[in-house]
């Protein structure tokens, strides 16, 4: 069934076991992918439930390969623990794929801790990259999507961590979104420079002296209000408050538009109003859904890694792999590797 | 006009000149306190322009005296040099109202940063807390609140500091919210224990050993998605954190709610749904609304401090001196000497 791709290296290794609705998610969203991308795709996972949910579909001159492994890594799995003790993991495998050219991008909607130590183990980092960064491209008011990292792949950060974030970010954006100039911030407690605790005080200088230099256009600190405005392309912060940053809008916005729902299902009257207005939520929701981003960009690896919401559906997995097939084709560990080296004076401490 | 209340000292310090819509409004606020709750208040500002404001309103019979001071800190000066640079500014005058033994509590609406300065010079610090916490009341899902600190008295906190304001957040929520065994959580990246940034590890043991003691009812680490579920009375984090995640959560609840208004505002259908469904949504925009929670408590100085939204109102403002008056009935500061104390060896870094 597969048509070997002209560049055997341009495909994308999916784990086929990652997220709530795998497999068949997964393979749906790959045979999608395949077909209205045109993306070369190795699924990686156990062949007998593969070869099940490919056979629900025409796959026919699909270029779908199938990678087999019975090794699977669960969503609440300790990541390290879990991929040391099982090296034939879907996620160490797909990394396995692109060390060994047959791959050149990776994407899971599974465990992102496992992601994040099977990318490190397995890819390496990229040189002068002490730690790697997770990146959430979120949906803002203007349409426009922000790319928050790190939102939790390294918690305890330190100056020159953020301000090669600042690079990543900025080549992400660029590559991805097609953004020329990505408008690079700080995240801090209040807008002055000067503000944030001793760690973003510290990076602030840093990510001014690369600033300095053209190498990230840097607008200067921003707070907690600023990041749903998409008045920026890019936000860098601690993986800690990252982390708690990007729970907070997914938890706040849970709750509102469930408390609306509420309301109106109260009674027969709201509910003709909600019925009214039920293209207005939906605008709305769509300006929330993320899916079209396609996930969380692994950052600082020798590889493309993407990771996927774990509620993916297939519209969600489908835009993951096409992100990891942009992504790949962008070259984008090369280009973080370029900024980094080029930076690598200014974000040295001394 | 002034009615001395018996005892001299139970009258709230209130700052005229805090907040966007002073004097006005707080003066505004100020009868409605003293006319609805019977609390001697003394306003604490220029006097003419006191005068002024007074004279829209019958204040026979209310317990309103004025202490004059023309100095002022604007909301955006830097707070410890402007308290500096005008010892006689309206806070230190509340501050110095308060250690006069003429007022026991200080409500504000003005420069929250200027607020902790000034209560730090003008009143000291608790024996043992080596610094204060700003704490939010927030509305949560559940309709109760909950007190998130610090949100920012605070940026670059020590494991030590965590476990005091876990004392000190729960000696608030039993005092003004009438809890007796408030819920006291950590905010982290994870649920499990374990998890969070150093600083948040080595907390977490410390909060684990007074609640061994029994001193608080610690339930464990929160995510950022639980902070607007209502389920635990406290959480505990950084300052720096906090402020973020304090602000996100103001800066997302106006976009959802703004898109929600733009879209409704989009056609006439849309309207007539909008205007079936205005009480629903009045219901949830009072879910959100904290100004009945009167502000945020400045805990660990010696004395009661409150802060108001630099947007407040006079109902705002109204709640505010009604808070104030709240803890300063509860003797707060002295309750948390107490706590403090008792919890000092296992709170203490070793």
């Amino acid at each position: 069934m597969a048509q070997p791709s002209e560049n055997p290296a341009r495909r994308v290794a999916l784990d086929v076991m990652g997220g709530d609705h795998a497999p068949q998610e997964v393979v749906a969203g790959a045979v999608q992918a395949a077909r209205e991308g045109n993306i070369g795709i190795i699924l990686v996972g156990p062949e007998p439930a593969i070869r099940e949910e490919m056979a629900k579909y025409d796959t026919g001159g699909l270029d779908l390969t199938i990678e087999h492994t019975d090794e699977v890594i669960g969503m609440d799995e300790h990541p390290a623990e879990a991929v040391r003790a099982r090296p034939r993991n879907t996620l160490s495998v797909c990394m396995q794929l692109i060390k060994d050219g047959r791959a050149d991008a990776m994407a899971s909607a599974g465990n992102s801790g496992a992601v994040v130590t099977a990318a490190v183990l397995g890819l390496g980092r990229i040189k002068g990259v002490p730690r790697p960064a997770l990146g959430a491209v979120l949906p803002t008011a203007t349409g426009k999507p922000t790319l928050l990292l790190d939102i939790g792949a390294t918690t305890d950060s330190k100056p020159d961590y953020l301000a090669q974030y600042a690079l990543m970010g900025s080549a992400y954006m660029q590559g991805i979104f097609d953004i020329a100039q990505p408008r690079v911030a700080l995240l801090a407690n209040g807008e002055e420079d000067g503000k944030g605790d001793q760690l973003v005080q510290a990076a602030h200088g840093l990510i001014r002296a690369i600033a300095a230099k053209g190498m990230v256009n840097f607008v200067g600190n921003v707070e907690g209000r600023d990041i749903p405005k998409g008045e920026v392309d890019v936000i860098v912060c601690d993986g800690f408050v990252g982390n708690v940053a990007l729970k907070l809008s997914e938890g706040l916005s849970r709750m509102l538009l469930g408390a609306i729902r509420t309301e109106i299902y109260s009674n027969p009257i709201n509910q003709l109003g909600g019925l009214i207005l039920k293209g207005a939520f939906n605008k709305v929701r769509a300006k929330l859904d993320d899916e079209e981003y396609g996930g969380a960009p692994l950052l600082g690896v020798r590889g493309v890694a993407i990771v996927g919401h774990g509620s993916s559906h297939a519209r969600a997995i489908k835009n993951m792999i096409r992100v990891a097939r942009q992504a790949g084709d962008q070259q984008l560990p090369a280009k973080i590797a370029e900024g980094v080296a080029a930076a690598g004076a200014a974000t040295t401490e001394a």
